[in-house]
Parts: structure tokens; C-alpha cells; sequence
């Protein structure tokens, strides 16, 4: 198995799962941003030049939450950390996925971006800080009530949740972009995320480079 | 069964696979965007106030394309519109529906966005014609040696892509936001399309309002 992959927040998510899951891969880092991603070999396996790819014997798996289900179907087939097809719960795990992948990582991406530039649009700044802050609102109503994401277990959808969360603050931590008044705000979210690094095996896994 | 929605590229993918599959729900269709998603009764059953969600029975699912693989789980049981997660090809089946969720929706959304609020910042606008353009690229490239996106046969990858294609296009054709030469580059997208309509049911299903 070869996964092609970066250290942000959705390159690292497989990186952590096959850590977890005691499984042997080759690892292929590209630095981020690099022009590596675009050049045509890598194309041939993901064709809008993006990390991470998985491939794994006739399998050429794009798509960071996709890869995650995958390696929870195939290599944790006693689901340790998932829900299978069959459990109701299974349909939580993927609606938190499809959750991560589309307004947390746009409110990240917006918020990396940004910061990059320095934008000063004052509408499209202040959407973007509306987003973060409701997307880190929800998830904090949640864990209020919750332990984990999904039933009585930490599961994939924490795993890919925490892997952006980890990234973003690494990157926003002092500056700026930080949402004010975090820890009073969504208390949660920091307790779940403090639970989810004594997972075992999860902060070797958040350490490798 | 209830699905809550509206007439946009995520919200009509539910619409479409419930009238395909000729399954009997009640539709609650709201007016977009409006104030009412953020009402508090509905926010109970999608936190952030999006649509669509799907309730059936004891469970409620948001998201537009977990909520067609769980029809396709639940409901498509031939695998009709689907592939099971038994075969391989269940894998691209998830792939594309991820790119779709995340690429292909998000510069949709700065589309209509920018074209919203006429945004003059040029390395935005440029930026996002650049997105734009490199999905329909790979699309592009993907059906000059496919027929539909996955396997040999449409699927719920096909239906997720093509209700957001028909939506987008149907905000933007002849503004500034077209893509320029859009027949010549595209030709497979625009082939494709054209299939996609000759599915039984599916030109219908674009016009239930």
C-alpha cells in the first residue's frame, strides 16, 4: 500500500488511521504547496493534483474522508474505531465526514487564504469569520452532549475532525485569525479534542514527519 | 419519509433518486436561501441550518451525498443507480461524490458568490476561475474515456455531479460568469450531460418545483 500525502489537516488524516490500525505502508510526502503535485505522474493518480491519494493494489483512491472509509472497511474489520454498514450509527459517521469535508475544511481553507493574503474585504472577511465560528459552534452543541462524534466511541469522524483542528491551530495560534474568546465559547471542543490525544497511539501519530 | 429541501444543485440530488427510484415521501421545500432553515425546529435536525435532510424513521441524516448513498444502501437494493460496497468500484462511486461535495461545490459557491455580490478583487476572481476551470477539466478528461463516472453505468456520482452542473448553469449562462469557450473545451462534459438526460425520469425530476 503507498499513500501519497502532505502534513496538513487532511494529509494527515490516513496518516493517523494506518498508524492506529498497525498497518505498514509506503509513505510519499510531498512538501505544502508543491509544484510536485501538479507534474503529470501524479495526475495520472489524482487528476486535480491534490493530497493525499491511496493506492493500494488495483485501488487509486483520491479524496481524504473517502480514504478513511475505505481503511475502515478493509483493514478494521473488527471496527475498532468505526461503525459498519449494517449499524445505524454508521450514517452519523459519514454525515460528520461529509460535515468535515465541506464547511469546516472551506472555513479553514477561507481562513488560510486570507490570513495569506492579508485580505481586507471586510464582507467576505467577517462570512469567513461567521462560518468558522458557527461551524465550531455546532460541533461544541454536539459534544456538550456527546463524548465523541458518533455513539459511545471515538471513530473516524473524530479522527478527521481533529486532524483539521489540529492543523488549522497550528497555523493560527497568536495571530489575528484566532477566534477570539475560544476556550469560554466552545469548552466542548477542547475537552473532546484533549480526549481524543489520549487515544492511544494519536499524538505519535500527530508527531510524524 | 421527509425530506426538507430546496431547488438548488444539493438540494434537488434527493429529489432526483427519490422520483428514479419511485419512492413515496413528503417534501417540505424551502424557499433559497430563507431565514426559516435557521429556525430553531429546524436546526435541531441540521445544526447548521443547511439543506437537505433526510428523516426516515429514527434517523436523521443532513448531507446531500451521504443522504444518496443511504438511499442507495436502503432503497436501491438492485443496484440500479449504484454500486454495492461489495465491489470495488463502490470506492470511485465515493470518490466522486466526495470531489463533488468539496471542489466542485466549493467553487460553485464562490461563483454565485462573487457574481453576487460583483467581486472586483482580481486575484479572487481569477483564482476562482482558475478552480472553475480545472474541475471541468477534470471532468473533461475523466468522460473523453468514460461514459459515466463510474463503471459502466449511471450512477448516484453521475446524479450528484450533473444536478449541480444543471443548477450552476442555469445561474450563469450568458453572464460573465460563464466559462468562455465552455463547448470546445468541454465537449465530454457536455456529451455526458446529454446522456445524463436521456436517463428515464431524470429530465421530470428537474422540473418537480
Amino acid at each position: 500500500m503507498q499513500l501519497y500525502s502532505a502534513l496538513t489537516g487532511n494529509g494527515r488524516k490516513a496518516i493517523i488511521y494506518l498508524h492506529l490500525l498497525n498497518i505498514k505502508y509506503d509513505l510519499k510526502l510531498f512538501p505544502f504547496p508543491s509544484p510536485e503535485m501538479k507534474e503529470e505522474w501524479y495526475l495520472k493518480l489524482n487528476p486535480h493534483g491534490l493530497i493525499p491519494t491511496l493506492v493500494d493494489g488495483d485501488l487509486v483512491l483520491p479524496e481524504s474522508n473517502a480514504i478513511l472509509q475505505y481503511l475502515a472497511d478493509t483493514y478494521d474489520k473488527e471496527n475498532k474505531y468505526s461503525y459498519p454498514h449494517s449499524d445505524i450509527r454508521y450514517w452519523s459517521q459519514q454525515r460528520w465526514l461529509y460535515y468535515q469535508s465541506t464547511q469546516f475544511c472551506d472555513a479553514l481553507g477561507k481562513i488560510l487564504l486570507y490570513k495569506h493574503i492579508k485580505l481586507q474585504d471586510e464582507f467576505l472577511v467577517n462570512r469567513m469569520f461567521d462560518q468558522y465560528d458557527l461551524v465550531y459552534k455546532v460541533f461544541n452543541d454536539h459534544l456538550a452532549e456527546n463524548k465523541w462524534f458518533v455513539g459511545d466511541k471515538f471513530t473516524i469522524a473524530d479522527l478527521s475532525i481533529a486532524s483539521g483542528h489540529y492543523f488549522l491551530w497550528s497555523q493560527i495560534k497568536g495571530t489575528d485569525y484566532e477566534l477570539k474568546d475560544f476556550a469560554n465559547k466552545f469548552p466542548h471542543v477542547l475537552k473532546w479534542f484533549d480526549n481524543v490525544l489520549q487515544i492511544e497511539g494519536f499524538k505519535e501519530a500527530l508527531e510524524i514527519k
